[in-house]
Parts: C-alpha cells; structure tokens; sequence
C-alpha cells in the first residue's frame, strides 16, 4: 500500500444511550453461530461484585465470563494466554469476543479477537499492518471515558521489548455499546486521568503538524466538551458521563486521522518501564511540558486545582542511568509521534540529553 | 427488533483529502471479483465533459461508467431499469457500484447495489428495514456537500405514491472518499442550497424533540462550519471547501442518530408533486418558516443576502385544491419528522388547513 491518505476503518455499528448496554443480548443474539460456540465476556474486574451489572450479561448455553484485572497494562503474554484458554475450553471459536471495561480491557478484547484467527503471539503482530486474517465478531462497551479505545484501529499491548499498538483494519470493533450509565461508580480520580486522556489527545491532535481538515471538527468537539466537562458546574452528572463518552468518541477520531505527540512518546516508556498506567502517566508528563503544550498545560493546570487532584511527584527520582535509558529508547522509537509535535525541528529537540532532563522533572 | 435505541451502521472506511480520489483505483483493486465482474460507475452527468475527473476514473477489463442525470430526483424506476440494464449487460454480478455525484447519485447508488441482490421492484422497499439481502460492495464519492448522504443508511426515492427512502441496515457505503477538490466546479447557486441543507439539517436535529447527547456534538460541529463557511470572508476557497465537506459528513451524522423536521416534512411534498430538487426545495420551504426556527431562518435570510440568492417565488401561486391535496397528504404522512419538530403540539399543530397555508406562501 502507498497512499497519501489514510483510508480509516470505522466502527460498523454503534449504540448511543443511557440504558442501552440492556439491549446487547438483543444484538449479540443474531451473530451466534451456533450452541457450541460460546460468546466470550472479557470483564474488567472491577465489576466481579456488581451484581446489577452481571445480571445485564446475556450468558447463554457456553458462554464465559472470564474477569480480567486491569491493575497491570495488557500484556502480549497475556493475550496469548487468553487465546489460548480459549481455544482449549471449546472445541470451535467462539461466536464473539465482549469487551467490558476501560481502554485497556477494550484493548485487551480486539487483540484477542484478532488472534483467534492469526497463528503465533501477538507479540509478532505489534506494529502497522501486520495482521492478515480479519478477527472473530467483536463488540466493545467502555465503562469509562476518554481513551478512545472504542473507536481507534489500534489494540495497545506491552510486549517484550516494545509499547506498541497492533494497528490493523480488523482491529476496531463490529459492534460498540456506549451507555453512559456504566460510567457511574468510577472514582474521582480515574474520571479525571481517563478524562484527560481524552483532553491531552485533543491537545495534540490540534497542535501537532498531521492536523488536517478531518481530525479538526472531531478534535475540536472533544476537546469543547471536556471543557464542559471539568470546568462547566452547571452539568448534572448525567450530562458529564454522556458528554465525556461522547468527548472520548470525537477525540478518538481526532488522533485517528491524525496523530498524538510528546506526552505519549514520554509516557510509554513510563508505561514500559515502571508500568505506570497509561491515563495517569499521561497526567504526569503533561503536567511537565508547558514549553510543547503552553496553553493546553495551563488549562490542564487549572482543570487538575478544580479537581483537587494531586498527581504523584519524584516517580522517576531513583532510577539510574540504565533506566534512563530504556525509557529514551521506548520513547525515541516512536518517531511520528515527535514528528507530530515538533516537525522540522525533530532532530534537534529530540536529543536523549533533552530527554533525559523530561523524564528527570516527573 | 424492539430497540429502545438506535444501532446504527457506520460507512466502513472512509478517506478524507485533497486530491484522495486519485486513490480510487488502489482502494478498489482488492474489492474486483474477477475479470468478469465490472465496476459500474455511476457519474453524475455534469461531469460527461469533464475530461480531467474521467480520467481519473480508473477503468479496466468490463468497467463501465452509466452517466446520470440528476436533473430530477431520483426514481425507483430510475433505479429499475439501471438494474435491468446492468444485470442483462453482464453475465455475472458486478464487483462494486461507485457513485460519484451529489445526494440525489449517491442515494441512487446505494438503491442500485442493494436492488442487484433484491427481488422485485425497488417500490417495495421504500420504508424502514424492508432489504432482506446485503448488497453488493458500494463506494460514495461525493461532488457536493451538504446532504449527508454519504454516511446516511438511507436512499431517497420518488416511486409512485411516495417520496421516501430505502432505509437499511445495508445501504451504507462500504468505502466513502471524501476529496474537497472534486466539489470545484458547483455553482454558487448550487454551493448555497445543498450546503443550506446541511445547515437546515443541523437546525431540524438541534431544535427537535429527538435530539441526544449523540446526536448534538455532531450537529454542533457541523452547524459551526456552516457557519464558519457562509458567514466567515476570511477563509480561503480550499478552506471553505474542506470544511463543507466536513460539516457535510458531520450534520449527516447529527441526523441519522435524530430526525428533521417542518422544512423536509414540507419539501418532500412539493418534490414529489413539482419536482423541486431537494436542496433547493428546503430554502424554499425554510425561508418561510419563521414561526417554526426563528432563530435558525434568521441567519439563513443573513447568509441568503450575504450571497446574493434570490429564491423562485410563488412557486404553488396556480396550483388546484387537488393539487395542494396531494402535496398535504405526503407532508402529513412523515409523522415522526412533525413529531420531532413539534413534540405533543404534533395534532394541533399540524391541521391540513395550516399545512395549505404554509404550501400557499411558498
């Protein structure tokens, strides 16, 4: 392939509406293909003792819950292992993969799906285009906003030596359910790094150098309705979860068609070496870059004393220069995403003294 | 189905940029049957002399391009006997329809792909989820911006009692391009009244009583580039063009999760009985309807002057009580678009005699 322009693959089907994850029994139902193949339930953990939600899941005949923690990033490891299981707790593939949960579990759920049908580990498949068989039938519902996860091309995994997305056409999902309801019991704190997730993907998008005529409306809206979001006291909670999944969606567009910068070239060596997570390792780097990002790190600021969010400090304090490094390298290999940020002046700004200095201050 | 909410099928890949077209014949490659299986393009007439788009047409083998005329609203037995013709032409199916042209060339298209695989006349499925069968792979190129039908699951048709669409779960195009350059040569006439359609579009969708939280933030978006675009002198021509097309795309989206209203309620009446054309038909019908969208004909009238438009008077000044009558009776059978504009006054509202008076200014 060498086009000029990206030729994005989108969601196929989409649900919007408070209540609706009440309705995927109703669309799952016509894509069982048969009793013997089971839907399989990817679960965050989070939700192993909420019971209102568990008796929404439409089991029937074979069909598996299989909770996930999502303490740790996902793991190439442990899509394989999932795969695996799966392929040896049934004598037939599944009729569908159903992910349940944040980025990291949707993440989770395509990779898998794509697996099941694409021999070896997943590990091989990290990169561009690598994946050559389409996945099995595959549904995402996020249960918190502002990755993105649900409507992007990319299934973000850490492997070996590597942070990085297995980018695919047959990765984004067949199917996504987006009930702002099952946003409701998520924790201050997760609302605010997942939802600045979102705003920092908006920020990057609209001032990197891949901005272009179609990631811009979709930039722009996401990042007008965080705005609302953290900063308008006039929303009802209702009006916050629906417009925060709604900014998640726009902004996933945004970055679609276009491209993140600094922040995620910083935070996925963090994410790789320490296993920060990704929402507030992204919160503790952009925190730090108001010479890339002066006005998007200013509002950042406020947004976080509004929240009386106290981010942790000194993560990198006792890291020695080995360390240092492993983090540059992740960071360094991830060339369109400086690109993006700094253009031209790529090369210059880029050197690993400069970077290590980044990483010093978080 | 009993859905409480909407699953609506997005178009499956889209490509957006200045200059993608010449993309099409790498886009479409992999998507060729076989030798025998043509492409059928179906190109809106306005382009038969446009020798430079013509040849961007990448056509091999048994391709074919059928050129259109769009100077009347699409006909199910328009849509018949290009069917007929395309099925006696070839021994086999085709591999794929391409429409490229405005709404009226793009509804066609999908009509045409989808009635390859369905029995019967395409009469018979005017209405909602009547196509039993996917149709055949369809690609969207629009020339125009404004109408949205290039990520509507509907094609408009005027068949023997009704103007009203195909609606599907399968009319969606596989493969949209969306290259601002191609809407070049629309006259300024032409500009105003499709892209006041989606401005008309977006005004219907926010004022109703069908508007969510899907819904508005596309609706929103495209309402500011429409206004961005008629109302802002500082934009270059490229500028205006993308931002169009995006608002296009954007308002299409803002209505196919909600609904319209009064303004397409009427002009589907005055299409079917005098053949008025769509877009300009709505900035007929618009402009007199102060009462219903006092703000929204405010800024309309703002940007008519601004662009020097004088729209046809007196359109219905000789028409018969039948005549009126006919007109009537299609208005009132689009329930949910009164429904939307006018919620519980829907009954009061909506009395034949108010309905002729509206009919009588136009």
């Amino acid at each position: 392939m060498n086009m000029s322009f990206k030729n994005f693959p989108m969601v196929s089907k989409v649900v919007f509406g408070r209540g609706s994850f009440t309705q995927l029994g109703e669309i799952i139902s016509p894509m069982r293909l048969n009793e013997r193949a089971p839907f399989i339930f990817l679960v965050d953990d989070v939700f192993e003792k909420n019971t209102t939600l568990l008796a929404k899941i439409p089991l029937l005949y074979d069909d598996q819950i299989i909770f996930i923690s999502t303490e740790e990033e996902p793991k190439t490891s442990q899509v394989d292992s999932l795969v695996e299981n799966i392929v040896l707790g049934s004598s037939i593939l599944p009729s569908g993969i159903i992910g349940i949960g944040g980025g990291s579990l949707l993440d989770l759920a395509k990779a898998v799906a794509l697996m099941l049908t694409n021999n070896g580990s997943s590990h091989e498949y990290q990169g561009w285009d690598f994946i050559e068989n389409k996945g099995i039938y595959h549904v995402g519902i996020p249960t918190i906003s502002g990755t993105g996860a649900e409507v992007s091309r990319t299934a973000i995994l850490t492997g070996p030596t590597l942070k990085l997305g297995i980018n695919s056409d047959f990765s984004p999902f067949d199917q996504v359910i987006l009930d702002p309801e099952l946003t409701e019991g998520v924790s201050k704190e997760q609302w605010f790094y997942t939802g600045m997730n979102c705003y920092i993907h908006c920020i990057e998008s609209l001032t990197g150098e891949y901005l272009n005529s179609f990631s811009k409306p979709y930039g722009d809206t996401a990042l007008s309705l965080c705005k609302e979001v953290f900063l308008d006291d006039t929303l009802s909670k209702e009006e916050s979860q629906d417009k925060l999944m709604m900014a998640s969606w726009h902004g996933g567009m945004s970055i679609a068609y276009s491209q993140v910068g600094v922040t995620h070239a910083l935070s996925y060596g963090l994410s790789f070496l320490l296993g920060t997570k990704h929402g507030i390792g992204n919160c503790i780097v952009f925190d730090h870059l108001e010479a890339f990002y002066p006005e998007g790190v200013k509002l950042f600021k406020q947004m976080k004393a509004k929240h009386n969010i106290s981010l942790p400090q000194g993560i990198c304090a006792n890291l020695s220069d080995k360390e240092f490094d492993i983090m540059i390298d992740i960071s360094l290999s991830l060339e369109p995403l400086w690109k993006n940020a700094l253009g031209k002046d790529l090369k210059t700004k880029t050197t690993r003294s400069r970077l290590k200095e980044l990483y010093s201050k978080l």
